[in-house]
């Protein structure tokens, strides 16, 4: 591999990048005319334009990108995470012009990223699964059968959703009536489908997911667990990496069972299978990410291995060794938003001792708002989580971003929340903490 | 120990401060007029002025500092390195204010702060030095016969010597005479002092020394060994860890070594036992530095411990663990240096995996022409040496310091140096490698 097209723009473009420089590979960044005065374009060996500032017309703009990565000469496409990265057309459109695509197959990202189908495999190959619909249906009388089957409390799900569009927790027979009939049109209203999915509703768990990297040779290694339960809109904020909860029986178990989940599909390069998680022994597969994760680093820091090197060395037919890496010391990661678009007049990052800045940021630079606004991750890393969560509370108070709001003072309120302190969180900490906000602030007002 | 005064400035004040963040602890930083706009003051609680540009005035100014911790109420001083951070006196004077000096006591600096007090206590404790004369001469015929105990080849010295002068390698008895008159006579130009000194000649040694911590309850620990044999006029640059020479019943034997020595003068605190290493079982005391080092992140890369809160807890009483901490991976270090002075126009520094930058610049800084030229130091952390290096080069690729002159470009020559990859280097290797170069330009200019 001598040179790699990086499919992608932001931190994780400049992160790719980085690896590759490491490895003494040549990189070709893509970008928008919105982007072209952005770190990662200033970074690489080499760029091309590929479309306007619209992700539609460049970042997810298949022939541009790959009529881009043969003008130039890449012989491999890395995808990062987010815009093509799970699109097996693009994943095919790369292998039939002779471009490895850094990632698993076509078949796999095609697999997983059909989330029934995925259930499907995992379920046959004995990983635990949430009970559920075996399918889709759009009956609302076959939707009510299925849910006294599964038992209530019942999860009710647009097939075709995301983002929370068509989903209703039911707890009792006499409301699935009313509830199916407003998340019916929901999703309708949204996707254009009324197809519906039935799940088995658990309360408050964590979501707990294993990083795995499976290599050509048929090898697939673990790299430990991330808690990523604190979440707002489906967006992860924080993640940690190991959780302490998560008991030793329960996370041999679910490391095991990614293993076999991995291998049951062949699975090549990094992937991540994410868990719901409500206590010991009781985990239940949610979906697999056929690509890098935004929340890797804290991975990195707790097993001492760079898993975007691992993916390009994989790519290039290297083994994996025969054993996963041992685990240290605690990590945390702090995803820093920017909720308002706009020039960097000022920016001071923080650094030193066991601090990691994934960026794309600098000063002067402007912040377009065609894309996600995730714009920074403060990743630390100590011996335990209470050193951790110290670091990262003396991290974010030290940075300093101009020019922009941003979620930073957010961030500080949640580091400080006592429930979170005492790990006591699940996946609806965030919603649950901005209700007891925004409750607070109307008594304030009183 | 509620607020620390921070008697220093640049990196490491920065350094400090964050560590006291990260205990809740309050900071004060001290500045020159030269350095109000400096992080370090921008960073801390609070700051104070204590003189002029000149240190001598300010950063060395005992009256002024001691007064600023007692009208600001500080209960601990961190001294830092360099400046007062060796200077019994200083910490004599913090103790009879009632203020906590972070590090040892003013007794065992001024012990090791002595040279010739210090190899003293260590020989008489067990810990090797190099043969040398027990003390200074100036009769020729003494000098022969000590010559011929302690075996050739020797070195010569001029007891008041410094910067090379006077000094002279004799490798055989017959050339003594000659060689001894020409280096006292150089001595007596130079020093006005013709008192020479002999010691054993260590060819072609590496600096390596290892770091300790001793707590007030009597427990030492030794943090593995650092390479630092990369130095410039005795100005170290490129250091790592752990040094893959040093063979692991020597290494033992080196860390078995270092507590003895330390618990032979009851240390407390952080401390470096510089040995020069020329070969299994060869080592050599040089000298102790009381206070944190420069090099010392590359030691918290790989024993994931934070030497700097260690100061802080052991000052407060606290216990160190029982066990030293084991070691993983490997750490390099490059003091990135200015070459001139002024406005850093334009400041981008690299981060990521295994990436750690200490420094106080900032885009927008002058770098002042009062201080050392030190204004960064990347530090890398990867699985092996190799990995260590590529990733080192492509750190230094990315690093732009625009507006002065750096040795950036030195050290990026240095990383691809065939020696330096094959790890055969020793404390000549830079200025032999200057000299290489020196020679291949005058070549090109025939």
């Amino acid at each position: 591999m001598k040179k790699v097209l990086i499919a992608n723009r932001g931190e994780i473009a400049v992160r790719i990048i980085r690896a590759c420089h490491e490895l003494n590979i040549a990189t070709v960044a893509i970008y928008s005319t919105a982007d072209k005065l952005a770190l990662h374009v200033q970074l690489a060996d080499e760029s091309i334009c590929v479309g306007p500032a619209d992700p539609q017309k460049s970042y997810l703009n298949i022939d541009n990108i790959v009529a881009a990565a043969v003008a130039l000469g890449a012989d491999a496409v890395h995808p990062g995470y987010g815009f093509l990265s799970e699109n097996a057309e693009f994943t095919r459109r790369c292998e039939a012009q002779g471009l490895t695509f850094i990632g698993p197959s076509a078949k796999v990202i095609a697999q997983m990223g059909d989330k029934a189908a995925a259930r499907e495999i995992m379920q046959a190959a004995g990983v635990p699964v949430i009970p559920g619909s075996p399918q889709g249906f759009t009956d609302q009388k076959i939707g009510a059968r299925l849910a006294a089957d599964i038992g209530y409390p019942v999860m009710l799900k647009a097939a075709a959703g995301g983002g929370g569009k068509g989903m209703r927790v039911i707890t009792a027979a006499k409301q699935f009536n009313h509830e199916f009939q407003l998340a019916q049109s929901e999703a309708e209203k949204s996707f254009a489908n009324g197809e519906m999915y039935l799940e088995k509703f658990i309360a408050q768990p964590r979501h707990i997911e294993i990083q795995i990297m499976g290599d050509t040779h048929g090898q697939v290694l673990t790299f430990g667990e991330r808690d990523c339960s604190l979440q707002q809109n489906h967006q992860k904020m924080i993640e940690e990496a190991p959780s302490d909860v998560v008991d030793p029986a329960t996370r041999k178990q679910m490391l095991a069972t990614s293993i076999t989940a991995a291998k049951a599909i062949h699975y090549v390069g990094a992937g991540t299978i994410e868990f719901l998680y409500s206590g010991p022994d009781q985990f239940y597969f949610m979906e697999m990410n056929t690509r890098v994760q935004v929340e890797h680093p804290i991975t990195e820091l707790i097993t001492g291995q760079d898993i975007v090197a691992l993916q390009l060395q994989i790519a290039a037919g290297q083994a994996l060794p025969t054993t996963p890496p041992s685990i240290q010391g605690h990590a945390l990661e702090c995803r820093i938003n920017a909720r308002t678009p706009g020039l960097i007049t000022g920016l001071h990052l923080p650094g030193g001792n066991g601090i990691r800045v994934d960026t794309a940021l600098y000063q002067g630079y402007t912040v377009p708002s065609d894309y996600d606004a995730m714009i920074a991750k403060i990743i630390v890393y100590a011996v335990d989580r209470p050193t951790a969560i110290a670091k990262m509370r003396a991290a974010i108070d030290e940075t300093v971003i101009n020019g922009i709001q941003t979620n930073l003072d957010f961030l500080a309120e949640l580091l400080m929340a006592p429930d979170y302190l005492a790990d006591d969180i699940n996946i609806t900490f965030i919603d649950d903490f901005v209700a007891a906000q925004s409750r607070l602030q109307a008594t304030d007002q009183l």
